[in-house]
C-alpha cells in the first residue's frame, strides 16, 4: 500500500503546474474562452509536446503506457487552471475506444496523431431522456452497402465542434435501455449527414448536440465487437470518471486557495478576530473536503488501473464520484458564500470554478445516480 | 396560538400575488433590469396605489398602522417575481427610523410622501470591515455652523443610487466599535458632498459606496437622540432581516416551484421512473425546507412585532435567519442540480432566484453570524 | 399570527412544571422505572387533581374543552421530566376515539373516569410487518352472537401491561393495507382471550404484544361507523404525533440544559478556553434544533385542532415530524458526545433523555416515513 | 500508488478474521466481558501464537517489523468483534515508546515479552482537564537518590487494571501545557505507591484512574531523553490514532452487516416495498461512509509507517479522524434508527458496536479538536 507519486510522476506533475502557472493563467484562460474557437491550437501543441496526450497510450504508437494514475496530475492541473481544450474528451474518452478494442488499423491511424497533438476526438454517447444511462442508446446502425448507416441524435457532446473525428455509439441491434446490441463507430466530424448545434456549456466548455442523418460509413468505421460494447462504454466511462474526480480536486484546491487569499485580505481590512475564527473553521471543513476527494480520486484512478474484478472497480467509481460530487458541491458554495458574494461575479477566477464545479458534480452522473448504481453493485465477497 | 393569515392579510396576499403574476413575469422583469435605470416607475406607482407601501406607518400619516406580520405577503411576493424595486430599503428599512425616532415633522414632511410613493429612501449603514457589526460606524459627524457635517464612507448601499433621500448612521462621539456615539441622519441623496458609486449587485439590486466629504447638515437632519442611535438601529435592522427571510420563503417557493416543473418535463421525455423517486425525494426536502423557513420567518415577523423583551426578539429574529439562510443555501444549491446545471443559465429565472437566495443568505449577517449573536444573547429565565 | 400561549396556558404551563421539578425529579423517576409496576399511582393521581387528564375533553365529561396546543405545555414537561405514566396512550389516544367517535353511553362511561385518573387506555393498533402504515390491520373482527369475535396479534402497544381498557384497530373486511374496513373496538384489558406479552421499552415505558384469540365482544363494543376508522385512526395518529412533538421538545430541553451544565463544570476544570468556543459553538446549535423543533410542534399542535383540510393537517404534521426527529437525532447524538461518552452512561439523566429521544425519532414514524407521507399528499393549491 | 494489501498482509488478514469467527464470536466475547477480569488469557496466547502481538517490532526482538499498515487487518478485525483484550494499548501504544525510544537493555527487557504474549502494558498520559492536549502534563518527575520519584493523577488510562507495566508521562520540568520539560517512564504496575481505581468503560473495556503517590524509580526507568518526549508521545499518539482508525473500520462494517441483515429479516415480514427502497438508500450511504472510513484510514496508517514530515502526518491522521469520526457518528447512530430501536438494546451485538463506535469517534480527538489541529498546521508548499 502506497499512496505516493513515484519520482517520474512528481516530476511530470511539476512540469504541468510550472506550464499552467505561466502559460495559463486566469487572463489567458478568458482569452482564449472569448475567442471564436474557444480553444487555444499553442495550449494544445504544448501539452503536445510536454507528453501529455501520450500518456495512457502504448509506446507502440508514441504514447507512454501509463493510465489513470500517471494522468492524475495533469487532471488536477487542468481543474485548477480551468483549461478547456479538450484533454478529457480526446485522451480520456473518445481515444480510449481506439486503444481498448480498435484494430491494428484503427490504432495505426488513430493514435499516433492524437500523441502528437493532430486529432482532437469526441464521445458522442448521451441521447435525450437517458440521464446516465449508458444503455440508453436509440441511435441507429444499419448495415448498407457493405458498411453501416447511422440515424439518431445526441446531445451535450463535449468537445464535438473542435473535434476532428467523433466515436459514436449506435445500436445494430435490440431497442434503448437494453445491454445487448450497442456498437461503437468512428465518424468524422464532418462526414456528410452530421449536423452540429455547437454552443458553449455554463463552465466555458465547447459543446455540441449532434445530428446524424443517413450518415455512411466503411466496414471499417466499426470499434471493437458488433453488438457488444456496453462494458467497453462502462470501462471508459469509469476511466473518464476518476479522472474528472481527479480534475475536480484541482479546482476545488484553487477555490480554496482563492477563498483563504480573499479572507486574508479582509482580515487586514479589518474584520473582528473572533469572527475570523468561525471563517477559519469553515475553511478547515472545505481543505478537509479536499483531503478526502483527493484520496478518493486517488482509489479510483488506482481502481481502474488496476482492479480485474469490475463490479470492484465500478464501486470504488462510484464511491469516489459520489464523495466528490458532495465535495464539488460543498466547496462551490461556500466559496461563494465566504466570498460574501462575490464569488458569482465574472470578474473573479472562483466564479468559474465555482461554475465547473457545479458541472463537475453533475458529469457522468450525480451524487444520487452512483448511490443507486453503487447499491446496485453487489459486494465482492470479503 | 394562530399561525394564519386573518381575512384582511389573506386578501392582500391573493392581490399582491395577482398583481405581481400580471405585471411583474419573468420578462416584464428582465426589461427593467436591463434598463439604464434598473427599476420601473409604473410598478412602484402601482405598489402605492395598492397600499403597500403604507403598510407598516400609522394612520396618522396616511398608513394602515400595521407591522412585520402585515408585510408578509407582500415580501413573499416580492421574492417570488424577484421585484427589484426598493421596497425593503424604502418601507423597511430607511423609514422605520423616521416613522420609530422622527421627530413629528420629519413624519410629516416623509411619511405621507413614502406612502404615496413619491419619495424613495436607502438606509447607509455598513462601512468597510465592519463586516455584520452594527456597531462598527467610523463616518464621522461633528457639530458645525449650528448643525452637522458628515464625513465617512459607506459600502453596499442598496437602493442608494435611485433613493431621494437617505438616512445615514454617524459617529457623534467614540469610536468605530463602541455602543454609544451613533447617531442617525436624513441626508438628501443630491447633497452637496454626497459622491455615489452607483452598480449592480449580482442579484440585478442597484446599490452604491457612498462618499460623504463636508456634508452639511441642519440641526433638524438628526433623527432621535444624539449619541443613542445603536438600540434603534438593531431594532430596525431585526425588523428588516425578519422581512428579508419572508421574501426568501417567496424565492425559495419560486426555485421549488421552478424545478418541479422542469423535472415534470424530462419525465415525459423519459427518465426512468426508478430515477424520478430519487429526485422526488430531494424535491421534498426542498419543500420541507421551504415550510421551515415559512414557518420560523412567521415567528420572526411576530416577534419583531410583538415582543417587548429584547433579547428573545434578538434571538428569534437570529435563529429564523440561520434556518432561512440554511434553507437558500440548501434550495438554491438543489435547484440548480437538479436543473442538470441548467439552473445556471441567465435565460431561465431560476438562475436568477438562485443569485438572489445566494445574496439573501448573506443579508443583515449569514448564519454563522447569527450563530454567534444567538450564543451572545443571555436566554430569558423560563 | 400569534405564537405565544394565552395567560391561562401560560399559568398552566408553570404549576406543571413546578409539579415535575418538585415531585418528578430524577431520583424520584428512577425508582418509579424501578418499581415492579413500573409506573406511580400518586404521581397519576396528581395529574388528575392537576385537571391534566381531562384538558382535551368536553366539558359535558368533566373535561376542559381544550386541544393540543393547550397539551403542549404537559407535553413538554413530561418529555423534560422523562414521565413514564401511559399520558399519550390514554388522554392523546386511546380516550380521544371514544372523545371523537363514540356513542353517548361510550362517553359517559369513559370519559368522566379517565379525567378523575381511575381509568387508563391504550390503543392496540400496530402488527407486524406494518413499520407505520395504518391500514396494514390484519386483525379479524367478525360478527359473532350479536356481537364480534376479535382474534389476531398487535405489537408494541404501549401503556397495555397498565391499562384497564384498550381501543383495538380490527378489520370486518377487506385485507390488510386496504383502506376499507377497518374498525374500532373497545376491549378490556383483562377480558377473556386477550394475552399480554409485557415488557420494558428501551426508554423505560411498559409496553405489550397482545394476542387476542377468540375475544368476544357486545354490539356496543364497536366505536364508530363499521369499516370506516381510517380516517379517524389518521386524525388520531396526528393528533398524538403532534402531541409527540411536543414531548420531544421538553426531551431536547433537558439535554440541551445538562449538556450545557455538563460543559460548564468541564471549564471549571480547565479545559482550554479556545477548545470552550468550539464547543459553544456545537451547543448553539443544538439550542437552534431546539427552537426549530417548537416552532414546528407549535405548527402542528395549532393545525391538528384548527386545520379543516386533512390533507394541510398531515403535510403540517409531517413537516414538524421530520423536523423533529432530526432535532431529537442531532440533539441525542451531540448530547453524547459532548458528555464525552459519559452521556450513556446510566447514572446520569441524559443517558436516559437520548434513549426517549431516540424513540421518538422513530415514533408513529421516522423522518424517511414522513418525507414519503408529505411527498403524497397534494399540496392545496396557494 | 497502490491500494491493496500485499499477499503477505493479505493471508494474514484472512487468518485473523477465521480465528475471530471461530473463537470471538458474540457469546464468546458475552462471557469475556461478564468475567471479574474483564479479558481472556486463552485469546490473549493466541494473539501472540499469531504473531499478531509482535507484528510492528524489529525482528531483533522477535517481531515481524511491520508497520500501521500490517496491523490494520487486525485492527479491523477486532473492531468486528469487538475485542476487549488490550491490543491497542500495549501493542499500538505503550511497548512503543520501547521500540522507539527505549535503551537496548530495555527493549531487550520488554519486547521480546510482549511479543510472546507474557507481557502486558498501559500507556498513562491523560490528566484532568487536559481534553486532548498532549502537552497538558502536570504529573511531577523528581530525582530522588539516584533515581526519580513520581507524583500526580492519570485519568482514563485503558487497560492500565490488566497491564504488567506502564509508561507514564511525567514532567521533568516546566508545567502543565508547555511543549519542553516531559519525559516518559517505565513503572510496574504494582510498584509501591501506585493506586488503581479501576472500571470498565461505557464500550467494556477495562480502565483505571492512576494515583502515583512518591512512586520511586531507577534512573534506567527513563525512557528515552529527559525533558524531550512531546514530539515522540504526538507520533505515537498518531500511530495509534491511525490505528484506532481501522479499528472503526471493522465496527461500522459489523454495524453494517448486522443492519443489513435486520432490514432483510424484516422484508420478509412484510415491510411495502416502495418503504424498502428508501431504507436501502440509507444502507447505501452507510456503506459509502463505510469505504471512504477505509479509504481515510489507509491513507493515515500509510502515512504514520512512511510519511517524513511531521506535519503532512499530523495533517493525514487528523483529516482521516475527523472523516473516521463522522463515519462513527453517522454509522452508529443509524444503525440504531434502521433497527427501529432495537440498537440499543443488550441482547444484540450491535447496540456494543454502537457504544465502541461512540467512544472511537472521541479517542484521540472527536472531529472538533482534529479540524482544530488541522487548521493549526501549515500545509506543506506543493
Amino acid at each position: 500500500m502506497n499512496f505516493d507519486y513515484n519520482e517520474e510522476q512528481q516530476l511530470l506533475a511539476d512540469s504541468v503546474r510550472r506550464f499552467m502557472q505561466k502559460d495559463y493563467d486566469f487572463e489567458a484562460r478568458r482569452k482564449i474562452v472569448a475567442s471564436a474557437e474557444g480553444w487555444s491550437p499553442p495550449a494544445w501543441a504544448t501539452l503536445a509536446e510536454m507528453g501529455l496526450l501520450g500518456l495512457p497510450f502504448s509506446p507502440d504508437y508514441d504514447g507512454f503506457g501509463g493510465g489513470a494514475v500517471d494522468m492524475m496530475s495533469v487532471m488536477e492541473a487542468i481543474g485548477e487552471a480551468l483549461v478547456v481544450e479538450p484533454y478529457l474528451p480526446t485522451v480520456g474518452l473518445a481515444a480510449q475506444f481506439i486503444a481498448r478494442a480498435g484494430s491494428e488499423a484503427q490504432k495505426k491511424a488513430i493514435l499516433p496523431k492524437v500523441v502528437a497533438g493532430e486529432l482532437k476526438m469526441a464521445f458522442a454517447q448521451t441521447e435525450k431522456g437517458a440521464r446516465y444511462d449508458l444503455a440508453h442508446v436509440a441511435t441507429a446502425a444499419k448495415k448498407a452497402g457493405g458498411g453501416w448507416q447511422l440515424d439518431g441524435t445526441k446531445c451535450v457532446v463535449l468537445g464535438a465542434p473542435i473535434a476532428d473525428q467523433l466515436v459514436v455509439s449506435a445500436r445494430t441491434s435490440g431497442k434503448a435501455g437494453e445491454a445487448q446490441g450497442i456498437s461503437l463507430f468512428l465518424v468524422e466530424r464532418k462526414a456528410a449527414g452530421v449536423t452540429l448545434r455547437p454552443y458553449r456549456t455554463l463552465d466555458g466548455l465547447r459543446a455540441a448536440d449532434l445530428m446524424l442523418k443517413g450518415v455512411e460509413l466503411g466496414a471499417d468505421a466499426l470499434i471493437g465487437p458488433e453488438g457488444g460494447a456496453l462494458a467497453l462504454i462502462e470501462q471508459v466511462t469509469d476511466f473518464a470518471t476518476a479522472l474528472v474526480c481527479a480534475e475536480a480536486v484541482g479546482a476545488i484546491k484553487h477555490a480554496n486557495d482563492a477563498t483563504l487569499e480573499f479572507l486574508k485580505t479582509r482580515k487586514q481590512f479589518g474584520v473582528p478576530i473572533g469572527t475570523f475564527q468561525a471563517l477559519q473553521h469553515r475553511m478547515v471543513d472545505m481543505v478537509i473536503s479536499l483531503e478526502q476527494a483527493r484520496s478518493m480520486a486517488c482509489l479510483a484512478c488506482s481502481k481502474v488501473d488496476n482492479e480485474k474484478d469490475s463490479g470492484e472497480r465500478r464501486r470504488a467509481v462510484s464511491a469516489a464520484k459520489i464523495r466528490v460530487s458532495d465535495a464539488c458541491r460543498h466547496v462551490s458554495q461556500e466559496a461563494v458564500q465566504l466570498h460574501g458574494g462575490m464569488g458569482m461575479s465574472e470578474e473573479l477566477k472562483v466564479s468559474h470554478s465555482f461554475r465547473r464545479l457545479t458541472m463537475i458534480a453533475l458529469q457522468f452522473g450525480d451524487a444520487d445516480h452512483h448511490l443507486g448504481r453503487f447499491a446496485a453493485i453487489p459486494a465482492r465477497a470479503a
